[in-house]
């Protein structure tokens, strides 16, 4: 069935709903960035992989909106249908909403399934549309009238995480949980994001590709609570470990008519970025209490035992990047070798260290040009072959129960040219700026984004991607509440904690050519205390060599080669003890010792 | 007429008005940071005379809110009274709100003069105080009943500046104006603002001590425009001037009157920072829109004549204080000399060069410890004397028809010690960080402050308080919209536009024993455009050496060197056609030539 088809198919159901417009986001009903294959509606209806993006549908004509990190490709899987690409200025702004209002006759109807919008996005909706007298309805799910063979929901196993991983116990939590609802005077609070529920209750399953998650609601009471669920899922011990930490388990379905029967004067707290519309819709003005969810920053502050786990997670994954680069050295020799069997291969190593549940998100084997397109995706029907020339870049992640990893290395298969080396030693100072910032408390991640920068903007370059994201442990490689960027609103706006985990990957693209990516995770730390107030620092955890044959040396001043030298000291050391003889031999070189 | 005894006063007025609380600010009825003598009310009841500050009298509490800059200055200044300091932890914020609300029982009543407080102070105000149930009334200049020798309103000639200094026309100013009053579709536009109102109308005077603005308040209509100032300060030709551009004078205190006898249905555009509150309460909520005031933007971007004319003021400058610091080390030789008659000798310099105004802020001459004060000022009763040993920090500038200068420079009168070196060069890096940044437009403040801080945060050093204000055109020292800063929100979140003309003045201060500021007044210029966009620029426009002798040369890199090579050729090349021999030779020793 072709896209253009799909799309005729949902125009009729529109028509019958007296519909001008039809809106369909990438997310699930719980604000999800990935989602399960029953919730990929925007990607059935567009062929759009990619993981942002928006479709509205017209009666004459039919737009995807994405950011820049996805023009290539959108570009490319749009070619056969009627679908047409509008490139977002800003990426993660609603840009849609102004075309909305400009399209659109006034009076007319806009539909969406409310149940994939959050609150704030309808908010935002209602807003730009109410001026232009244009209605929304947010109760129909047409998609689901169109999609005849619709992948049901995800019915993976849930599993539970030991103490001795997460470092804190699931009751713990929750009288954390609940300490914050009683300053903010609540009774319950509805947790939606499925990271939130799983760091909460310190489970685990693989009901969306990547990221290890549940999917269901929990809602936490004043002294029972429901984990709404398919039943399915969870084990008899498991159940019997919930319940005794006062859990009740509840259909997933039952979350809605739960909420609705809630006593009149009961007061949920509840995040409007991560619970939808509808939901939102079961309860009164007076029973909601709109805030931030607690656990979206005590998840994101990382304690010492998940801490010690993530060291280790980082042992895992730089022996099996080692030994992946070393398998393709020797295979390079013998011919040219696909993408995606370097991403297979390097997911077998992976999974030989043990504890792995999987890839933290689809591998970036980007060999030459198609090492400039940001979110690349190799695909088995029409990937590239890496050969033994040119640039590699490969950005990679792994789910142990140690950790979730997530790294990037950019690696010359021969002699680089001059201006290659110098963009990548643009790229490195950048790098090792933001790695050895000492920084006092208070400061944001918008602050610092400059120091990865700065070096290329000198230059007249730059790269149309943030610096640092969130990961979690065990959980998804993009978390917030912080990150490191230029927005000055959002998540570059929060203040950076001791104990958060996040990403350091500055790049450079050369469109056609080659695509050039740094990333190091880097943790968050207490630095010094002095008469100027209290000083916090970054660790770099991720551990394999940078590769040495792209430096330019000359542009490295000696803070920067030292930096350098040390991170590849402390690489060899940790990594050597697990590897054997020729392994260590290869690596000393990577790391010139 | 003791500080205890002028707050006894005031408090019998408090009594008589049932006042459990009676507020004094800073400013005038134009939220001036600099004010006249008839408004330094809260100098008068406090004796602290630093720039910021607020007081608030209850029946049994004397407090002044101040901020890092000013605690050893008031301190000092508030140990004859009973007037207690309290430290503000952020600089420019409302922190008295929530002492007053935690102090003040309910059901009680605050006083203050209306005529002070900008619509969004006390829009601030009645949110905290309203959820106490305390009760505001703004109507009450109670200063004015106890302060028997208050100075008269200033009464100072007002100037016209021709277009061959401007570069833009009044009439042309109007006009820009209009359009974006039209687009706000607004009828008036009230202009409060003093610096606003001397830009558009291409006057100056001095009525304010170092800013040359005349008071008065300008509304511009659709078609005529009134300018309210008292009548005597205008002569006969300015006022023809004025007319044939459309504008009537109006006596000062007609504002008020004005403003309630506009049409109904009339909309009056006004900036709800600048405006106070009583001028504010003259309208109705139909009349009024608030928004920003156009001009504080437009101003703010210097034009090609402005631009060409402040670079003769950097000239002349130069000039003065080449002549300054050759004096100084001379009359060292014959022994101490006072702060004072330092700042006195620099202003003779300047006033030397021509058109020259006076100081564009009393200067800070801070020897030794008192250079360690941010804001310090000598006061000819006990300044220190300079003596030939030690670190001077000298911190001046000039109201030049030209243009307004700020230059700060930190000078070792002996050898230095090398933490001294050290320190005073890690400042130097900072400084050269930011002097040399290339950014993308659309680029803040905010992001790229870190540039003139990281070395210092690499020691546990910082500094407490801001590293870039913005400038005026022979106008006010400090003006916005834009700055260099820390701040999520305010000056430092706004987008820098080529034409800016800001500060970059990094600082180190080691209390008690030498203060460390190295400023100039840097352009923001158009950069190259590439393939990633437009780039922005900074240009250095002060022109004066920086003390090598202070400089660990050691801690430089090759960049860093580079720059101050050619920023001491650039410096040395245009100030030297204006010197005499001996000053030629003594400046290229200065500048490393």
């Amino acid at each position: 069935m072709s896209i253009n088809n799909r799309i005729a198919d949902l125009r009729q159901q529109m028509n019958q709903h007296g519909l001008a417009a039809y809106i369909i986001p990438s997310s699930d009903p719980h604000q999800s960035e990935y989602v399960a294959d029953h919730w990929k509606s925007r990607e059935w209806i567009s062929g759009f992989t990619g993981s942002t993006g928006l479709v509205i549908i017209t009666p004459d004509h039919a737009g995807l909106w994405t950011d820049s990190r996805y023009f290539i490709q959108a570009e490319q899987e749009l070619a056969d249908s009627e679908m047409v690409l509008h490139k977002l200025k800003v990426p993660h702004t609603p840009e849609y909403l102004d075309w909305l209002a400009d399209t659109l006759p006034a009076g007319s109807k806009v539909g969406l399934d409310g149940w994939l919008f959050s609150v704030l996005q309808i908010r935002a909706l209602h807003r730009v549309l109410h001026q232009k007298d244009i209605e929304v309805t947010s109760d129909l799910d047409l998609i689901d009238l169109v999609w005849s063979d619709r992948p049901a929901l995800p019915q993976a196993q849930a599993f539970e995480l030991p103490l001795s991983v997460t470092g804190q116990s699931r009751a713990a939590k929750i009288e954390q949980i609940k300490s914050e609802m009683q300053t903010q005077n609540c009774d319950y609070h509805l947790i939606s994001d499925l990271a939130d529920l799983c760091w909460m209750l310190n489970l685990r399953s693989s009901d969306i590709d990547y990221n290890p998650v549940t999917i269901g609601y929990l809602l936490i009471g004043p002294e029972l609570h429901y984990l709404f669920i398919d039943e399915q899922k969870i084990s008899a011990d498991i159940r019997s470990n919930l319940q005794a930490d006062g859990l009740s388990i509840k259909p997933y379905e039952a979350i809605k008519g739960f909420l609705e029967q809630l006593p009149a004067g009961a007061r949920v707290l509840l995040d409007p970025r991560s619970t939808n519309i509808s939901l939102y819709q079961c309860l009164s003005e007076e029973q909601v209490q709109r805030g931030d969810a607690p656990s979206v920053l005590l998840r994101s502050i990382k304690n010492k035992t998940e801490i010690e786990h993530i060291r280790e997670a980082m042992l895992k994954d730089g022996v099996a990047l080692t030994r992946l680069y070393r398998w393709l050295e020797e295979r390079l020799q013998e011919g040219p070798i696909s993408e995606v069997a370097v991403a297979q291969q390097l997911d077998d190593f992976r999974r030989a260290q043990g504890d792995y549940h999987g890839e933290s998100f689809s591998a970036i084997v980007g060999y030459a040009g198609n090492g400039a397109i940001v979110h690349y995706r190799p695909m088995p029907e029409h990937c590239a072959d890496v050969k033994s020339e040119g640039i590699l870049l490969l950005d990679s992640g792994g789910q142990y129960v140690q950790g979730t990893t997530d790294i990037t290395r950019t690696t010359a298969l021969s002699a680089p040219t001059a201006e290659q080396k110098r963009n990548f030693t643009l790229v490195l100072k950048g790098h090792i700026g933001l790695a050895k910032i000492r920084f006092p408390y208070g400061t944001r991640g918008n602050q610092l984004e400059i120091l990865a920068r700065q070096h290329l903007w000198q230059e007249g370059l730059n790269y149309g991607h943030g610096t640092g994201h969130g990961v979690g442990f065990f959980l998804n490689v993009h978390e917030g509440p912080q990150a490191i960027g230029s927005g000055a609103t959002g998540k570059a706006a929060i203040v950076l904690e001791p104990g958060m985990f996040t990403s350091n990957e500055p790049g450079y693209y050369q469109t056609g050519d080659y695509g050039i990516r740094i990333e190091n995770l880097i943790l968050c730390v207490e630095g010094l205390t002095t008469d100027y107030g209290r000083f916090l620092e970054f660790e770099t955890l991720t551990l394999f060599p940078i590769d040495r044959n792209l430096i330019d040396w000359g542009l490295l001043n000696e803070a920067e080669k030292t930096w350098l030298a040390d991170y590849h000291q402390q690489v060899y050391e940790q990594l050597a003890p697990r590897l054997v003889a020729e392994e260590q031999e290869w690596l000393r070189e990577q790391c010139g010792l």
